[in-house]
């Protein structure tokens, strides 16, 4: 059987930013939690892979804003798998105004680690044997090493965070999108005045633990674009890589 | 008219905590987006108050928690005015479970201030005439100056946090709710392991504004009980009084 997930979410205020927009994070939280409720369909939930010794490891994440929903619309996310290959399973996530005005788009790329191992295993049978839902038509794939992972960074820019007791989710991990927030907080004030994010693009490359001091670093890449690393200066070893691009408003 | 508000929240897994329990800012989120929209039918809400140059201000909050909702249940959250006085309003909050058994309950006091002289004002005549519903019986008063805010305090553990982009509502404050993540993230990883929160008592005293450096202090005063203050260093000022108490669990 094959399952689209469809959920609506009407905006509270405290998801909402400054400008009454609704928030990057609380955006990526719903579609999270919409992914999660998907997955418990296909009987590849969380709990489902934690029974078998398994996990899921979000790896890229590719968020598009067309258009912002602002407090007490209600907006409907909708989210299916595409494509299940050896190692990767990818996921799209639209999110649609009440009339079907598409708001934004996702895509997402998935890797199951074994708990045992630490390190990530090919799909396990249940979870390769899944059908996606058919006639939709994918959102172009993501590659596994995006330019701003490969090319030279020099970060102009540099913050550190304490990840807190609030980001731990029920299985002990860091939430995803915590990482986001911190990106997004360590941001030039002039651009979070004066812009809004038109696309984020994530790798995510290693877990990072309660209590741990990250990094956040960003450097420019372009008057409208932005590279940004999340690193645990310990070991040396980067959390999190992407790259933002943002356009001008409330001129 | 008399409104009583009622709202219903199916919880989602990024409000939950570590262990699967509603997490506390997101409960008071809750109670805040439902006080904001009775607020709204009574006439007084943000807007409202906007237009005549006055803004709400919280000044104290008490919340109690009997039993903590768990990721994926449906709560129902009711609040309601319970007095009008010269220059406050109480607000109480009722948390149930779908049978209807409560599991959280707080009051709250709420002042106005006039956006032109920034401070305090008597409750305009179009909040003071409101009629909040019959009936109901209050929660006790709570007392505008607490035991815990004229008490000696020599904080044990001190700690830097930075108002960020997301902590700003659309009325550019800081939300209400943020002050208490950060109390709460500074708490103790023994106490936030091994306890749940059945008590925070909370005194709002100054605003404080995106970009500030607020010092966050706590220390115990009894096994299950510790008083925190977020002060900003540079004037000296307190921002937020609080008390909270703890009980053991996961033991």
């Amino acid at each position: 059987m094959a399952f689209i997930q469809t959920d609506t979410f009407t905006l509270r205020g405290y998801e909402c930013d400054a400008f009454g927009r609704l928030s990057i994070p609380a955006l990526m939280n719903f579609m999270q939690e919409s992914a999660n409720r998907n997955a418990i369909d296909y009987g590849i939930g969380i709990a489902d892979l934690e029974r078998q010794g398994f996990g899921w490891m979000l790896m890229r994440f590719r968020l598009q804003m067309h258009q912002y929903p602002r407090y007490s619309q209600t907006i409907r996310v909708i989210t299916y798998p595409t494509v299940v290959e050896k190692f990767f399973i990818y996921r799209d996530f639209r999110v649609e105004d009440e009339a079907g005005t598409l708001l934004a788009d996702a895509t997402s790329v998935w890797l199951v680690f074994s708990i045992e191992k630490r390190g990530m295993v090919p799909l396990p049978d249940f979870i390769k044997k899944l059908n996606p839902p058919t006639g939709l038509e994918p959102l172009p794939k993501l590659s596994a090493k995006p330019d701003f992972q490969t090319n030279p960074f020099v970060p102009t820019q540099q913050k550190d965070v304490e990840v807190g007791w609030l980001s731990i989710d029920q299985n002990q991990h860091v939430n995803n999108v915590a990482y986001v927030q911190w990106l997004l907080e360590a941001i030039d004030k002039e651009v979070l005045q004066t812009s809004e994010l038109i696309q984020i693009d994530l790798v995510y490359r290693t877990e990072s633990h309660w209590g741990d001091t990250l990094q956040v670093q960003s450097a420019s890449e372009a008057a409208d674009t932005f590279v940004h690393r999340i690193i645990q200066p310990e070991s040396g070893k980067d959390v999190l890589l992407a790259r933002t691009r943002w356009t001008s408003v409330h001129s």
